[in-house]
C-alpha cells in the first residue's frame, strides 16, 4: 500500500468580508482621549480611508465623532455587520461574542487579554470561544491581539497609537506580516526606519479560531502581497501551516519566517507565554526546509532578507564582486563571502581590461575591486569602472562595504554608485558598517537601496535568497512510489516484540538477518551450527524494547560454547534487570552482519506536524554522534534523499581509500518502504525505529538488525 | 628530553619615546590645506595637547603656522628627534628615512603606501627599510599606515581629519586599539558614536619593523588602558604575538583579536592586499583560544565585546534574567540564551515573593520577567520590582530586549530601569532591537549603558566574557612533564620510514602491535604464524608514505594462506603504482588490534606559530569527519586534554551501553610523548602523524598502528 499524498482536506476561509468590510462596529468605543477605546475609534474614522458604515458601543451611550454610542451590541441598528472589534474587559468577553453572533456578525476580533495565556480559566473560555465560532459560523480573531494594519488602503483594525503614522515614511513595501504577538510585530513595522515597510501586519494572538496559517493563505493569493513574513511562537496545526507554505510556494511567494521557541529556555518561555506547544525544534527546522519556508532567527534577520528579497526579486545571489575603498573590508568581505558559503565572482578579462583603461595604475581590479580614493572624488572614473563592473555575466551581486561615515564624502560616493547601479541589472548590496550614520545612509533608504548593518547578515540574507531560488522550482514531492507493497493495512500487535517488528518489515521488502528463535542454551546452540558463525544472540522478551541496556545482546559468538555461554549470561542479566520470567521467550539466534554501513531509520508521530523520519548514523552511538536528519512524510525519494545527504554518515556510503561503495539505492528503497509501513500502520503507533540498519556493498542491500515499533 | 617551554627569547622596544615624544618632525609639512601633509601639521599642533618641539620640512621652504618649513631633513637644527612622520612619495621613501636616521631620528612613522601591497619592487623595498632599522637602530613604524591616535593626553600623529573630533563626544573607555589598516580601523574609532571609546589607536600598516604585537604589549602596560582590541590581517610572527598576548593575560587586560583573511577567499584576498600571511585559520582559532585571546569575527562583535567588558569588567555572565514588557521578546531572548549555552536564571523565591507584593496579578515573575505594561508608567512599581531583582544573587545579568521605540514612553521606562541598574551590582544590558532609534537609545549612550542591537551578539559578548573570566587564571600552561624520556635528542633519518617511525615513537614510550618485516610471501606467512592470527599485512618500501591509498595494507589475515594471497596482491598493487622494485623492502606482518577507538595525533610546523598538534577521529575517514581539534606545543597535558575534549570522538572513551571506558590516561600521556618526540626532533621534520592511534580499554593503554614522519 503505497502511502497517501499530503492532507488535503484543509481548507481556508476567504476572509474577503474581513480585509474589505463594509461595516465595522467597535464595541468597547470610549469618549476618554489615551485610552485603547478612543485610539481605535480614531484609527477607523479619523486614520484609515473606510467608506463603509462604522458602529460605535458603550454602556454609557452618548455621542462621539457625530457617531451615535449604542449601549449594547443588541441596540446597534444593523445585522450582519462585517467587522466587530472587541474592547471589552476579560470577564465579559463571551457575553460580547455571544450577542455579535446573535446579530450576524461576521468577524470578532478580540483585542482583550487575560485568556489562556494566564492560565486553566482562560483556557476553557477560549474553549468556549472556539465552540461558539464552530457553532454560529462567526470566526473569531485573537484573543490577545493587536489587531489587523492594511495600509493599501488604510484600514486600521487596531487600538495602536502608532498606527495614524504606519505606512507614511516612504514607498510602501509589497510584504505582508504574519505575527501572533503585537511587540515583534511592532518592532518590525518600525523597520520602515530602514526602508522595510510592511503593507499588511496581522496580529493573531491566542488564535483560538482563524490562525496564522489563513493569513499566510489569504497573502499567498493577495495581488498586492509579493512575500510573506511570520512571526509564530507556536504552529496551532501543523497540516494548516503546511497547506499555506505550499500555497505561497505555488505563488511564487517566499514565506519567511521567524519560530520562536527554539532552544529549550525559550520553548519554556514560549508554554508560559501563549500556552501554546512551541513543537520540536529540529523538526520545525526540517518542515520548512522541506516545504521551502526560508528560516531565519531574529528581528533583524527577517528585515535583512525581507527587504533583499522585495528590492531583487527571487533569484540566485551565488557569485559576489566586492567593490570597496578600504582593503580591509574588502578583506573582511571576502572572508564572510566563503563562511557563508558563496563565492567571490571571477570577472571577465575584458571587464578587468576595460576598467584598466581608466584606473590608476596602483587600483585593485580583481575581486575584491579597489579603484582607490580616487573613485570616492572622481564621478566620472566611477562610473566608467563600475559600468563594465554592474555588466559583467559573472557577477549576482555587487557588495558595498562602508566602513565609515565621512559625511559629504561618502554620500558623493555613494550618488556615484547609485548613478550605475540604478540603472544595472544586478543585486546591489550596500553594507553600512560604522556605528555612525549620515547622509550617505539616508540617501540609500531615501534612494530604494536600503543598506544591510552587518556583513553576516547581508551574506546570510544572499544565501537565504538563492536558496529560495533554487528549491522554488520544486512540485509536489510527497508521493512516494514503491513497488511490491502489501495491498491490505498491516495489522500490529502493541506492543510489538523485535520477531514481529521485523516480520512486518519484511512483508514491507526489508530484509533481516537470518535468525530463529530458541528457548533453551542447547536449542541456541544448534540454531547457530545451522546458520553458520560468527552468530548474535539477543533477548527475546515481552515488553523489553532496548536489549542492549540491559545485556540482552552478545555478539561475534564463533562457537557453540560461546553462544551456550551467552546464553546463560544473556538469561542472567535479564533475571539481574527484573524482567519477569514468564515474560522471557529466550533468544533469537541471528547470523552476524558486520561489513557494512550501520545508518538508523526511525519515524515517530509529531505533535505539531505528524509523522517525521529520522535518518543518520546508527548503532550504539546515536545520541554521541547526533549525526542525523529528518523530513516530514508523506515524502518522496528526492526528498529522503536530500535527508540522507544532509547527515556526515551519508559520506561513509561512497567508495573511499579502497572501501567499497555501499547500496545507497537499496537504503533508499528502504527508507522508501519504512515510511509506507509506518503510514500503513496507522495513528495507534507512535513510533518506529530501525537501528541498525545496515547497509551492505552496493549490490547487496541492506538489512535491519533490530527494530522497534511503539 | 622533555620539551622546551614557551620562547622567552622574544623582545619588545618600551616605545616610550613614540607614545610621550619630546619632539616631532613632520616631513612633508604642507601649506595647502586640504592636503595630508596640512592636515598632519594641523593635527599636531592645532588638535593635540603637545608641548614638545615640531619641526616642519618642506623642500619649498617658507613657514606654516609661524613656524619654518626647512627644505630638508639635513636642515633641520636637532639632532635625536623622538618621532618623524612621513609624508613623502613612495620613491623617496628611503631616502627620507636614511636621511632622518642619519639625524638620530628614533621613531619614523611612514604613513606614505606604495610598498609591499603593490608587489615585489615595494617588497624590496620594505626589506631595505627593515635593514635600515636593525642598522640604525632607528625604528620604522608603517609604511602605508593611519599612525597613532593618542587622545588622553591628544596626540595625534596622523594624517586623518577625523582626529580633530576623535574623543569628543563624550567620556572615554579605557580601550587600546591596534589595527594593520586604517580603513577598519577609523570604522570602529566610528564606534564614539554607540559609547565605545577608544583611548588610543596605533594603525601599523604593513610593519616592515614594528608591529601589532608591540603595541599589544605596550598596552599591556599602559596604566591607562584596561582592554585591548585588534584587527589582523596577518600575523607578522607568531612567537610575537603569543608573547604579547601572554604579556596582556598576565596583565589581567582581556585581547580581543578580529583575525581577519579567514575563509579561502579572505585569505586570498589578504594575500594581495598587505602581501602578508593569512594562515591557516584553524590554528589561529587554536592558539587564540589557548592564550586567553577573545576571538570576534566582525567589525560590530568587537564593538560589543569592547563595550561590554570595558563597562562591567571581567566576570562569569552566565545566568541571565530577560525582563521585557514584550512577552515575544521574551521568548525570543530566551532562545537566543539557550543557543549560546548560558542559562535562564532561577529566581529566588524571596525576589519573586517581593515583586509579588507589589506586581499586577496577570504580570509574569518567572524568567523572562514581564511586570506588563504598569511599569511603563509607574516608576515606583518599577523601582519597587527591579530592586529585588537587581539584587538576586542567582543573577549575573539583567537583559533588557527594547523592541520598539515609543519615543518618551520608552525613554520613561529606560529611565525608571536605570535609576535601579545604576546601584546595582548586577550587568545591566539594554538590547535595542527596533529600527528606529530615539530619545532612549541616546538616553542609554550617555548614561553608559550602550545597547547592544542584536540579542545574538549580546548572549555571543556575553558568553565570550565569560568565557574570558573563565580561563583568566591559567597560568603559564606550556610545561609538559614526562617521566622517562630519553636524555639525548632522536636522530630521525628523512624519509624516515614506518619502521623507523615507529621506532622513535617506541624510544619515547609509544608502543606499536607486534611486527616483523618479511621479505617473501613464505616469511610472512611463517611470521604471521608466530605473531598469531588475525593479522595484517603493510608494504615497505622507501618513499611511500601513505599505504592504504595504493593498496598497500591487507587487514584481517586469518590463515597462512591468506597471508600468502595478501603478500601478492600488495606486491601487485606497488606495481601498478609504479612503485620502483628497487624501493620495495618487502612487508610489515603486524599483530591486529581491532578493539579500540582509532584516533589521529599529528604534529605539524604552521607558518605562523610553529608546532601545532592536532588530535581527533583517526583511521580513514579523517576527512570526512573532520573531527579535529589542535593546540600550539610546547603545551601540557591540561591544554592537550582541553583539545581532546573539543573532539567528538572524546566521548567515544567513556563507557557507553555495556560498552568499556577506554585507556584515556594513557591516550594523553601518548600524545605528551609524541608531541616530545616532535619538538625533539628539530626544525627539520615538518610533520609527525600517528594514525590510527588505537586506544584500547582501560589500564591497557594504546596502540600506534601506523606512523609518518616528514
Amino acid at each position: 500500500m503505497n502511502p497517501p499524498t499530503i492532507d488535503t482536506s484543509v481548507r481556508f476561509d476567504n476572509l474577503a468580508a474581513l480585509t474589505q468590510p463594509r461595516s465595522v462596529m467597535i464595541v468597547g468605543a470610549s469618549t476618554t482621549p489615551g485610552t485603547l477605546g478612543h485610539t481605535t475609534v480614531l484609527n477607523v474614522l479619523e486614520h484609515s480611508d473606510f467608506a463603509g458604515e462604522v458602529y460605535l458601543v458603550n454602556p454609557k451611550g452618548g455621542e462621539l465623532q457625530g457617531k451615535t454610542l449604542y449601549p449594547g451590541v443588541g441596540d446597534v441598528p444593523a445585522h450582519g455587520i462585517d467587522v466587530a472589534l472587541l474592547l471589552v474587559p476579560a470577564e465579559s468577553a463571551m457575553e460580547t461574542l455571544a450577542a455579535c453572533a446573535a446579530r450576524g456578525v461576521r468577524y470578532a476580533i478580540v483585542f482583550t487579554g487575560g485568556f489562556a495565556e494566564l492560565g486553566e480559566a482562560g483556557r476553557s473560555v477560549e474553549a468556549e470561544m472556539r465552540a461558539l465560532a464552530e457553532r454560529t459560523g462567526m470566526r473569531i480573531y485573537g484573543p490577545n491581539c493587536a489587531g489587523m494594519t492594511m495600509l493599501a488602503p488604510r484600514l486600521g483594525l487596531t487600538f495602536s497609537t502608532e498606527f495614524r503614522n504606519d505606512g507614511r515614511s516612504g514607498a510602501l513595501s509589497r510584504i505582508g506580516l504574519v505575527t501572533q504577538g503585537g511587540g515583534l510585530g511592532r518592532s518590525l513595522m518600525q523597520g520602515d526606519e530602514r526602508g522595510v515597510r510592511f503593507s499588511r501586519w496581522f496580529s493573531t494572538g491566542n488564535e483560538v479560531d482563524l490562525d496564522s496559517a489563513d493569513f499566510i493563505h489569504w497573502l499567498a493569493n493577495d495581488p498586492a502581497t509579493d512575500l510573506i513574513c511570520t512571526v509564530m511562537e507556536g504552529i496551532k496545526s501543523g497540516p494548516r501551516f503546511v497547506a499555506a507554505a505550499q500555497a505561497a510556494r505555488r505563488a511564487g511567494k517566499p514565506l519567511i519566517a521567524l519560530k520562536i521557541g527554539r532552544s529549550d529556555f525559550g520553548k519554556k518561555a514560549a508554554q508560559s507565554h501563549t500556552a501554546s506547544l512551541a513543537g520540536e525544534d529540529v523538526v520545525n527546522d526540517a518542515v520548512f526546509s522541506q516545504y521551502g519556508v526560508i528560516r531565519v532567527e531574529d528581528l533583524d534577520e527577517l528585515l535583512d532578507v525581507a527587504g533583499l528579497i522585495s528590492r531583487v526579486g527571487v533569484r540566485s545571489l551565488q557569485r559576489i564582486c566586492v567593490y570597496s575603498s578600504s582593503g580591509g573590508a574588502g578583506v573582511l568581505s571576502a572572508d564572510k563571502v566563503g563562511e557563508a558559503g558563496l563565492a567571490m565572482a571571477t570577472l571577465a578579462e575584458a571587464t578587468v581590461a576595460e576598467m584598466a583603461r581608466h584606473a590608476p595604475s596602483y587600483a585593485a581590479l580583481t575581486n575584491p575591486v579597489d579603484l582607490t580614493t580616487k573613485a570616492l572624488v572622481d564621478p566620472l572614473l566611477a562610473k566608467r569602472c563600475l559600468t563594465p563592473l554592474f555588466a559583467d555575466p559573472g557577477v549576482d551581486v555587487v557588495l558595498y562595504p562602508i566602513t565609515s561615515n565621512y559625511a559629504a564624502t561618502t554620500e558623493g560616493t555613494v550618488r556615484n554608485m547609485l548613478d550605475v547601479a540604478r540603472g544595472g541589472s544586478k543585486a546591489f548590496v550596500p553594507v553600512w558598517m560604522s556605528s555612525r550614520r549620515g547622509p550617505a545612509h539616508d540617501l540609500l533608504i531615501q534612494e530604494g537601496f536600503a543598506p544591510f548593518y552587518s556583513l553576516r547578515n547581508a551574506m546570510l540574507a544572499l544565501k537565504r535568497c538563492s536558496w529560495y531560488a533554487q528549491q522554488a522550482s520544486r512540485g509536489d514531492e510527497s508521493e512516494s512510489e514503491v513497488a511490491g507493497l502489501p495491498a491490505v493495512a498491516p495489522q500490529v500487535p502493541l506492543p510489538c516484540n523485535e520477531a514481529q517488528a521485523k516480520a512486518l518489515l519484511a512483508e514491507y521488502g526489508v530484509r533481516s538477518p537470518r535468525e530463529e528463535q530458541a528457548g533453551t542454551a542447547e536449542e541456541a546452540a544448534a540454531q547457530a551450527r545451522g546458520i553458520g558463525f560468527p552468530v548474535a544472540l539477543k533477548l527475546v522478551a515481552d515488553g523489553v524494547l532496548h536489549k542492549s541496556e540491559i545485556g540482552g545482546v552478545q555478539l561475534h559468538l564463533r562457537s557453540e560454547e560461546q553462544v551456550r555461554d551467552a546464553f546463560a549470561r544473556i538469561m542472567a542479566n535479564a533475571q539481574q534487570h527484573r524482567v519477569p520470567q514468564q515474560a522471557v521467550r529466550g533468544v533469537l539466534v541471528s547470523e552476524m552482519v558486520t561489513d557494512g554501513v550501520e545508518l538508523l531509520v526511525g519515524i515517530h508521530r509529531d505533535a505539531v506536524f505528524g509523522p517525521v523520519l529520522t535518518v543518520g548514523a546508527g548503532g550504539v552511538w546515536v545520541e554521541v554522534e547526533a549525526d542525523v536528519a529528518r523530513c516530514h512524510l508523506p515524502a518522496g525519494r528526492a526528498v529522503l534523499e536530500r535527508a540522507l545527504d544532509r547527515t556526515r554518515i551519508a559520506r561513509r556510503l561512497a567508495s573511499h581509500r579502497g572501501l567499497p561503495a555501499r547500496d545507497r539505492a537499496a537504503l533508499l528503497d528502504a527508507m522508501q518502504r519504512i515510511a509506507a509501513l509506518f503510514l500503513a500502520l496507522g495513528d495507534s503507533v507512535q513510533s518506529l525505529e530501525v537501528n541498525p540498519l545496515v547497509v551492505l556493498n552496493d549490490g547487496q542491500g541492506v538489512v535491519a538488525l533490530d527494530a522497534v515499533i511503539e
